[in-house]
């Protein structure tokens, strides 16, 4: 396997990139809590676009620079509490700041490449919602999250929306109401993680994901990702008469014929992304 | 038990019918995979409406006429490849398929009386959606489920509308993405199956639940059932406004009466239906 | 820990009250099973809406005066039953009744104080429903769930929409149509349940539990459990932007700047509730 630094590294080095075949290994390196200050969030938000639009990413892996410890703690709350001084006491800096978060979520929601969290670390808040955002979460056994914005006063009320739409009302309550930290097995139980791995076979684990995922057509995954999370918002009956709909165009693209084709005569697909 | 043909066992022979009581078993019978073809899927409509119309019938189970092997192998990509010597290049008759078999899943959901899917087997991608679109499942220890359609580049965008609404959605998502095939253990984890039997007791499990379901109000379980699915895709105002009026209804059936007095008296209830 | 008998303790002693500190612990008190008649509903309202408007009361507890028996047995039946020799059948009590339980459930849903179910015994049809639309829920390992209208001729509708809201589909389906007990580990695999606890520690338990969220900001917890479940009801795109804007009015109250600031300092935060 090649690793090749991607040119699209951001500047500010807050985000690195490394491609491992086609699939784009991100880590957040904003030691030592990876807090998502306005930069950090803005970092990944380009590194997202640029995943996005670079051809040769079929995956992307989120990361943190410094595992074991981690993976974020959420907000930055220095950034914020400095704001308390402006005229408006911080309130347009507040809007800002979740304005982006809220974006960044749903940029990871939006784009046509699975992402998948590699947890090794306890993820807070906003870090938690990272998570939850991801497509796929695999985790260390001593990973571990939580929601404790209720702890000072700020209840996790955008990480909410992620977490909630992974895991079951009375389970996501106890996390936002207690701001307890959950362990990994219970996380998993949760639904919130995929798998747990012992950390000297994590990176190795999410790289076979990823790999499986990555020797798939890109435009079927792009196809179903974004159906996916569209359906998810429908009832049963707008649901089947879009993704029906999708199904359609889906079986008329190269790939798809290519693919049944390659199954009928027991052959390897070829795709061509198109 | 006796054991009576239906008279509406369809003539195409894919779908095989027998009474067990007021059990309908539907067998699907196109060997070797049970692929839902245009045919097969018109049998199992056929099937079910007539189960819809027969007085008799309070509780259907959908099997394979073949266990151990394909519960179904979803859709004939062997009937779609050929239409793609149409003019249109098979859109019209993919379609005409997809159609056919959002209106097939719909029609188990809306279906007035429980279905139970008993599954000796592997179901995989449209066969996977059948058993995530009955109201209960219960499979053998060695049976398994799997979503492959990006395997062949065509992602099981039908089945997941049915599959998200039993599996929570990071499962769901490592199920679509992945294409891998999970265990009985897994499904029943996540929420897709209800109960795990060791195949010589498969039947029997199955009948008692049929059982059970069969000997309460008919007329009940159908209010409740359709209540059911409408009420998932409400507000929680909505929900509960709806709701309380099918309560009303169902106290004014004579069953509730009747079934309520039993209660009362310590008595068995002997329903009529009305 | 001092105990404090409420002033606001209903007339009609079918709910009692005790404060614990500053938790609220509500007993349903009415033998032998806790039917939720229309006097015991109003009763349980006028507790809800005292404790919603006493400044003391943080969280409640919600609990049988006899435990290890019945948590609650939901509707009077024989209540019910009388009215059936009304003029009209029963149709305008039984909506009556429906109604005033459909706003009972609603009322601990949009209480802005949390509420634990504390359950030592069964909870069926409408006392299930109470335990799913509590925020948590801690029980025994000896108690039991179920919905077992359908064994009555009266499918339990309004309870399944506080169930189905808490239990996967499949799961929700097999307690509706079976009408069968699930026991306290099923229930809390289902995700009905926060936690099972032996019989002699579940007061300990569930005042840990309360006292850990009473010790929060009252004000960032009612702002907290609002937004859940308004969010849970919208699109990703709808909650974001909803939740960013409840996390900006957070943010500006004072025990968010406090909370913020001790966490900064680390030190331990005084609320004030504003």
């Amino acid at each position: 396997m090649t690793v090749v630094e991607l040119k699209q590294t951001p500047p500010t080095g807050l985000v690195t990139s490394q491609m491992h075949g086609s699939v784009l290994r991100l880590e957040m390196n904003n030691p030592p809590a990876n807090a998502l200050s306005i930069a950090m969030m803005q970092a990944l938000m380009d590194a997202f676009e640029a995943a996005r639009d670079d051809g040769a990413v079929r995956v992307i892996v989120l990361a943190s620079a410094t595992p074991g410890k981690l993976f974020s703690a959420g907000h930055d709350l220095k950034e914020l509490t400095l704001h308390r001084a402006d005229q408006d006491r911080g309130r347009a800096f507040f809007a800002k700041t979740m304005k982006l978060c809220a974006e960044l979520m749903q940029a990871i929601v939006h784009l046509p490449k699975p992402v998948i969290a590699e947890v090794d670390g306890l993820a807070t808040a906003a870090g938690c919602q990272l998570v939850a955002s991801c497509d796929l979460a695999i985790c260390t056994d001593t990973a571990a999250f939580c929601t404790p914005g209720v702890n000072i006063g700020l209840f996790c009320s955008t990480p909410m929306v992620a977490l909630s739409r992974n895991v079951n009302r009375k389970q996501a309550m106890e996390m936002l109401l207690t701001g307890e930290t959950i362990d990994a097995s219970t996380a998993r139980e949760f639904g919130l993680i995929n798998r747990i791995v012992p950390r000297q076979y994590l990176n190795q684990v999410v790289m076979k994901y990823a790999e499986i995922i990555a020797s798939k057509s890109p435009l079927t995954v792009k196809i179903g990702k974004e159906a996916f999370y569209r359906q998810a918002e429908m009832s049963l009956e707008e649901a089947y008469e879009y993704t029906a709909g999708v199904m359609v165009e889906n079986m008329m693209i190269r790939d798809a014929e290519e693919g049944i084709n390659a199954f009928i005569t027991k052959r390897m697909p070829e795709w061509t992304g198109e």
